[in-house]
C-alpha cells in the first residue's frame, strides 16, 4: 500500500499556463479557430499532461494484462474459460486484434499474465507476474484477498514503471480474461452504487437466459461480500479481477510520470475508475478512446466526466480501442505541431467585425 | 452530359456474394463474432465495393477541389475571398491541415483549381482545370450556366479518371472555397426541400448577425433563381459551385471503377447528394468519415443512410475528415486480412447452448 500511496503523491494539476500557450498556437493556425474539434483539444490536453510545449508520442505502448476469473464457475460467459490462456498465446504470436490494431498505429504491446489459471509456457514477450491462478468464485465468497488486490495495483505500477525507464511518450490500457465483464459490472455497480442490471451487458455475446444468470450472479457477488463502495480496494477485492488491478496501476504510475494514458473500453474503464477513487487528479492524465457496446462504460465515462474519442461498436478489449485512440491522438499532435501559421502561410487572418 | 451518363451506366451494385464469403471470414477471426463493430462492417463494405477478398487500400489519394463564389459579395463568410487562392498555395507548400492529416495515413492530396477567380502562380503539384473566374453572385442571378455545371461534373470525373490510371485503392473528397458553406446550404435546403436555416450553419464561424444575413442571401437566391429540386444539375447551376460540381463527378467516375469515396463533410456530402441524384446507385460506394459541426450534414447524412465513422466536432473541410477517415478504414481492411482465424490460433470457439 506504500508504494500506491508513494506513486498517488506525485500525481499533479496539468500545466494551466502552457495549455493556454497551446490554445493560442492553435488559434493561429491556418484554419478557422476551433474547426479541428476535438483534435485540438488533445493537442492541448497533451501539452499540459506533458508539460512539452512540442510534444510528440512516438513511443507508444499498450499493456494488456490477462487473468482468469472464478466466477466462470457460474455460466457467466459465452466462451469457455481456456480462452484466456490461448488468447495470451494468440497475442504473443501476433495473430489478435490488438496485434492487428497496434500495429496499424505503431504500438507495441505489453502482454502480462496477471493470474491466468495455469503456468503458461515461457515466451520473450511475456511477463509474468501472476497474483494468484485466477481469482476465487466472488459468488461464492471474496474474489481475492486485500492483499492480493493492493499486489495487484502495485504489480501494475512496477509493469509501467520498468516501460517508462526504457522510454514511452504515451500508454493504453487493455485486457484478456473470460469473465472479466461480471467482475467489472459488479465493480462498476457497488462504486457508483448503481442497480447491477444497469452496468451489466452481453460481454462476448450471451443470450437472454444467460444475461439474466449474469446479473443474478453479480447480484449475490455483492450480497454475499458487501463491499464498501468508499473503499475502492476493498471492491477490487471482494468482485474484482487482478487484471483489473494492473491496469488502475498503470493508470497511476503514468499520471504519476506526465503520461497521458488511452483508456480502452468497459473493463479499462472500471481499472480508471478504480484509479480515480484512489486519486481524482489521476482523471486529468485519461484520454477514452471509444464507448464500448457494453452499457456500463458510457455511464462511467459520463461519471469520469471523459468524452470518447469514437464510437465504432467495438465491444472486444485487449486495447483495440485505445489502439485506434492512439491513432487520432498522433493526428491531434501533428496538427499541433507540423500545421503552418497564418503569418508563415501568407494568408488572411478572420474580418474583424 | 454523355460522359456524365457513360460514367453512370458503368456503376454497378455491389458483390453480395462476396459480401456473404467476408462476414464468414470475419465471423471465424479470432474475437466474439460482431465484436469489432464498424471496422467490421466497413470491411465487409470495401470486399463488396471492390470485388476483392483480400483487399488493400495503400493507395489512398484526396481531392482537394478549390473555387471562389461570387456570393462573398454578400458578406456571407467571415474570412475575406482572397483566402481561398492563398490557402491553395498552403496545401502546395504542405502546411495546411489536409497536409498534415494526409500524411498521417499517406495519402496523397490533388489539389485542383476548378475556378479560382485570378490565375494562380503555376506549381507542379497544381491541377488547373478552371470552369470560370468563380461563380457569379447567386443573391444576384444564377450561379454558372447549365453547361458549366456539366462541365464541372465532367472535369471531376476525368481528373478522377487520370489518378485511377496511375493506380488508386480508396480517394477521400476534400474542397476550399470561401463561401462555400452558403453555396451547399443552398443545395441541400432545395434538393432536400427542407427550410434555408434548417440546412444553415456558421461556415468559418460568423456572429448571429452574420448567420441571419446568409440565411436570408440563401433564401433570395432561391427565390430569385428557381432551381428545380428534382434536377440536380439545375441546382447546382444556379446556386452550386465548381468544387461542389467537381467532386460530385469524383465520386461517380471512382463509383464506375469500384474505388470506395470517403465522404468528408458538409460541402462534400453535398456533392455527394448531386451525385446520388444523378444515379443512386453510387450511394453503395460512400463512407463518411465524420460527422461535421456544420449542421445541414447530418440531415444529408441521415438523408443518404450513411453512418459517419467519426465525430470529432471538425467544420474544416479540405478532405481533413476523410483522411482520419482513411486510417480507420485501413484498419478495419487488416483486421480482415491479418487476424488469425480459431482454427489457427488454436483457440476455443464459442460454447454452442
Amino acid at each position: 500500500m506504500d508504494k500506491i500511496q508513494e506513486i498517488i503523491k506525485k500525481i499533479e494539476e496539468l500545466d494551466q499556463g502552457l495549455m493556454t500557450k497551446a490554445q493560442a498556437r492553435l488559434d493561429n493556425l491556418t484554419k478557422p479557430q476551433g474547426s479541428l474539434g476535438r483534435l485540438e483539444e488533445i493537442a492541448k490536453l497533451i501539452v499540459g499532461i506533458s508539460r512539452n510545449e512540442n510534444p510528440s508520442i512516438g513511443k507508444k505502448v499498450i499493456f494488456t494484462f490477462a487473468s482468469d476469473h472464478g466466477v466462470t464457475q457460474e455460466k457467466v460467459s459465452a466462451f469457455p474459460k481456456e480462452v484466456t490462456a490461448q488468447m495470451v498465446y494468440n497475442f504473443l504470436s501476433g495473430g489478435a486484434g490488438i496485434n492487428v490494431l497496434a500495429g496499424c498505429v505503431g504500438a507495441k504491446v505489453i502482454v502480462a499474465d496477471m493470474g491466468i489459471a495455469l503456468d503458461l509456457k515461457p515466451h520473450p514477450k511475456l511477463i509474468i507476474n501472476k497474483i494468484n491462478y485466477g481469482t476465487k468464485n466472488m459468488a461464492a465468497g471474496p474474489a481475492m484477498t486485500r492483499e492480493e488486490a493492493v499486489r495487484s495495483v502495485e504489480a501494475g505500477i512496477e509493469i509501467f514503471l520498468d516501460v517508462f525507464r526504457e522510454g514511452v511518450d504515451i500508454v493504453g490500457t487493455g485486457e484478456m480474461g473470460i469473465g472479466n465483464t461480471t467482475a467489472s459490472s459488479a465493480i462498476a455497480a457497488c462504486l457508483l452504487e448503481e442497480p447491477v442490471e444497469k452496468m451489466t451487458g452481453r460481454g462476448t455475446g450471451i443470450d437472454d437466459k444467460a444475461f439474466s444468470n449474469k446479473v443474478g450472479v453479480i447480484e449475490k457477488a455483492l450480497s454475499i461480500n458487501k463491499p464498501n463502495p468508499k473503499d475502492p480496494l476493498d471492491v477490487l477485492s471482494k468482485v474484482g479481477g487482478f487484471e483489473i488491478g494492473g491496469l488502475a496501476g498503470v493508470i497511476l504510475g503514468a499520471a504519476s510520470k506526465r503520461i497521458p494514458v488511452v483508456i480502452d473500453g468497459f473493463i479499462s474503464g472500471v481499472a480508471a475508475l478504480i484509479a480515480y477513487r484512489l486519486e481524482p487528479k489521476v482523471k486529468n492524465y485519461m484520454i477514452a478512446a471509444h464507448c464500448s457496446v457494453e452499457k456500463g462504460h458510457r455511464i462511467i465515462l459520463d461519471y469520469l466526466g471523459l468524452k470518447p474519442l469514437l464510437d465504432l461498436e467495438l465491444r472486444l478489449g485487449e486495447g483495440t480501442g485505445a489502439a485506434l485512440g492512439m491513432g487520432i491522438i498522433e493526428a491531434s499532435i501533428k496538427i499541433f505541431t507540423q500545421m503552418a501559421t497564418f503569418q508563415k502561410a501568407s494568408v488572411s487572418e478572420k474580418i474583424e467585425e
